[in-house]
């Protein structure tokens, strides 16, 4: 099985690519540092990364940015980072990717406890990820050949604690490796329009 | 109690209004044959509104526009449509908004049911309705001077199942006064962060 993975090197990607890595064969691409550079918040960076990758079985994404403001400070501006970066860029992956993806493949897309577990300043990450769950939801019974469509909901991890514990207070940190398995699960699997929360 | 309500001339907007004007002062908004014209895809035309407007003690938006197409055939270009309106068109409202409402005002902004019941075609709908959702339960923890927000989330209603019967196959239709009164409990209530289901 060929797997895409992209955000490959971020804290979550990294736990994707140890567990996929077992028994698959995994291309990565992020902003550098990986087989294929892109940067999902420009559609011309999707169409380029799937013109250069071809067929695969599984797309991964990992990826997406958003700023981190409180409402009554944040820009219009602010806020485009998630509409364009978690938001659409994973959106467009699927619409951008879905003829690459081979019959009886999956995309597993990624959002946050955010959604579900508010914290102040992320307003705008949250936004983003309800947007792609409920996204997730309606385009996995669409999708045809037998493709398949997951997000994976994670809350911070323990390998990410330095650097998202002041944000995350009180949050239980969860081994990278739960959320590893989440995205196995996805791609191994044979479940479609789920969220797996690990929270 | 002064509320403006936007999206005033539509299905959902009109049950708002008959449900409010009871014991509120409505003043409405929408792109046409209302109070004042608004056309919220539009950040300046958001602006404007509220510049016209000047202060009130509720907000509450029925509008919100998306393609509906299935995600094997829709572009970049028809995605756009929801994010601009039915989403950031909503979200714009707060961050814009925020400054005209009173101390212990509101905004109600609205969902709907697709985000949780998927459809054919709906995927760009149900976006946007997951990502205001989830930015209602964040933005919730951070408005200040007793500001609430929630969001109503509606099925079809009575009133129009002649035009979205077709496409609701097997949904039950509710009485569009449940939604006029889901938006009476978020405007005159106490709570907030709320998604008030209407399904």
């Amino acid at each position: 099985m060929k797997v895409l993975v992209i955000g490959a090197t971020g804290f979550i990607g990294r736990e994707a690519v140890k567990e996929l890595e077992i028994d698959a064969e995994i291309i990565t691409a992020s902003r550098s540092s990986s087989d294929y550079e892109v940067d999902i918040a420009s559609p011309d960076s999707i169409k380029k990364l799937f013109e250069d990758v071809g067929k695969v079985d599984a797309v991964v994404c990992a990826a997406g940015g958003a700023k981190f403001k409180n409402v009554t400070e944040m820009t219009l501006e602010e806020n485009q980072v998630a509409v364009d970066s978690k938001l659409l860029g994973q959106v467009n992956l699927v619409l951008l990717g879905q003829h690459y993806v081979n019959d009886g493949g999956s995309f597993t897309l990624i959002t946050g406890v955010l959604m579900d577990d508010p914290l102040p300043k992320a307003a705008s990450a949250a936004m983003a990820n309800g947007g792609v769950r409920a996204f997730v939801k309606t385009a996995a019974i669409e999708l045809p050949r037998g493709i398949r469509i997951n997000n994976v909901s994670p809350t911070m991890i323990v390998e990410a604690k330095e650097k998202y514990g002041p944000l995350f207070q009180g949050f239980k940190p969860r081994d990278g490796n739960d959320v590893g398995l989440a995205y196995r699960k996805s791609v191994f699997g044979r479940q479609t329009g789920q969220t797996y929360e690990v929270y």
